[in-house]
């Protein structure tokens, strides 16, 4: 995607320096923050400066290629696997953090220092290229959903910045949008971090696709009065069953879509599934600090950065960042390799790399 | 309820003059407001100084004693039914304003100036002092659904910020815990405008009810866990067939509650009822300006409240205020009367004053 004229990915390498849009500043501010060793890349991570389940893959991944090329030769391995959990621990129920880390492991197994350390870096450049590439695909695929004039619900963001390109829930709207069809997307803020807002309607707004912002409250609203056609989310990890983990809130928008008869789509790529996962009850649910809910950070009336307290002062807050939606709900499930009925995801273990 | 040491109602008639707890401040700030006139007054209910049915009722009964107080003598009547009409243009889809003012409106019928000024003084403080009583019997009835150790899912507020006592959907937990029972309530915060976050939080520190703030998309996660025992909401409008017009996003919450089997109750005074309203399709749902979606006021660094915009700059947003839950979806509507099934509130017709 273009970002005032010029084409950005999300994440890349430049050498040994992580470079990434820093996702904290957006829709306020556009600057890429630039992260020289995998500590400070994991740490980018931890603090939500990158999220979303691909873009999260890909900088896990250059993380531990950061490492294998910062690892001492007399210790590689050691350093490697030290790294590996820094970098695991900072999202826990992200899939493609695992799927990136493990791979970039494997990279290097049985290598000397300096070989594994060059299979480190294509490994890692590999997986973000792939990411780009299964998105690409997730919209010609998913874009065969969408007619002329529709109008789609999204949650959070599942658009290029959530990946390296392209995006999951958003590439089939890009795309459609690129075929000439008139698309209308309802972006709900998606609180507390408010990813739809700031995030999602700044790529809409890039992309010159209409939208409008509505409260997470409304969705079920607009649903029961017939001004949505379908809904497309993203992913944070499916499981064996077809049940998703994504962004707090999707469930409460698939048991409104179910309950209006509007298909509600889930697009993401094949690496967001976890064949090791029966089902949502085994994924680990991320809590993550209550400030999230208590505070709303936005630009104030002097032009910066700033967050307000929406509650009493010392109140107390649950914060969960992801929820279940159990695969009865799901329409479809739109991947690179096509869309597939939540049942039929167990076909995709046999052709999984 | 009590802040600070002392005994406060929502809004109240000094003389001329109608003061009010300036619910815009909260939590932040305890202010009084004082409106020396039914224009200001109005337009204190349409600002949401003063927000909830039966507070915005009584306020409206005080802003129509306020222009009987100010009618010129020569002119009473047309003077009276031009401000009835600007005090019912501020909030088109509370019923207890209009309620409230056809009542005090009746209340000079064929009366003479001087008369008819005392009889709107006396119909709007009974308006007040009945909704105070009415919330302390929907608190006598609601208490006894909830056992000791419940922990209970609301939404927006409905305490006694939003009446001018006691509250309503609050009302029973306040009982429950004045008979010793524990509770534990989940506050949602209500998105756009954050009154669970800022009012309902607010009055249960007051009231030392143990409870945490969740975003609202939190909800419907927190009922399939099996964390919540039950949901309690008010309403802005029960329709003749049961379904209730209340804050947008009740409707979500319904649905999540249905679906996890868990009892959903609406409380509310017989006064919300309107029989004239066969069904949700034919209330009318209030779009207010989309800066409310755009924009998050709340406490700065600098111990001010001032407002940060939380989406791109030009951003177009739908703020809906309410929803309309269908009665199949609602266990149960406490009233001062006892509790009814939605299906036999008809009943309440003929015992309505």
């Amino acid at each position: 995607m273009r970002v005032n004229g010029t084409h950005y990915r999300t994440v890349w390498l430049e050498n040994t320096t992580v470079k990434m849009i820093d996702q904290a500043l957006l829709p306020h501010r556009f600057e890429i923050l630039s992260l020289p060793n995998h500590t400070d890349t994991a740490k980018a991570i931890k603090d939500m400066r990158v999220r979303g389940a691909g873009a999260i893959g890909a900088t896990a991944g250059y993380a531990m290629a950061q490492a294998a090329l910062g690892a001492p030769g007399n210790n590689f391995f050691s350093y490697l696997q030290t790294a590996k959990k820094l970098i695991e621990n900072t999202r826990p129920t992200a899939q493609n953090l695992f799927y990136a880390t493990n791979r970039v492991f494997s990279s290097t197994k049985n290598l000397p220092p300096l070989q594994a350390r060059k299979e480190a870096v294509k490994a890692a450049q590999a997986i973000a290229d792939e990411d780009a590439e299964n998105c690409r695909l997730i919209g010609m695929h998913g874009s065969k959903l969408i007619k002329n004039n529709s109008r789609i619900q999204t949650h959070c963001n599942a658009g290029w910045l959530a990946f390296v390109d392209y995006g999951s829930a958003l590439s089939p709207i890009y795309q459609a949008a690129r075929e000439g069809r008139e698309v209308f997307v309802y972006v709900d803020e998606t609180r507390p971090r408010g990813q739809g807002a700031s995030l999602t309607a700044w790529e809409l707004a890039n992309e010159n696709i209409n939208h409008a912002i509505i409260a997470d409250n409304a969705a079920g609203y607009l649903m029961q009065q017939g001004r949505v056609d379908m809904a497309i989310v993203g992913a944070d990890r499916i499981c064996a069953n077809g049940d998703v983990a994504n962004k707090i809130g999707t469930y409460e928008k698939a048991l409104c879509a179910n309950e209006n008869g509007i298909p509600f789509y889930v697009a993401a790529p094949t690496t967001t599934i976890d064949f090791s996962c029966p089902s949502g009850k085994d994924v680990p649910i991320e809590e993550r600090s209550g400030d999230e809910i208590l505070y709303v950070s936005g630009l104030d009336s002097r032009g910066s950065i700033s967050r307000v307290l929406i509650a009493p002062k010392g109140s107390n807050a649950v914060n969960l960042a992801f929820d279940l939606t159990p695969s009865r709900f799901i329409t479809g499930i739109i991947t690179e390799k096509g869309i597939f009925r939540p049942v039929e995801i167990k076909k995709l273990k046999k052709i999984k790399k």
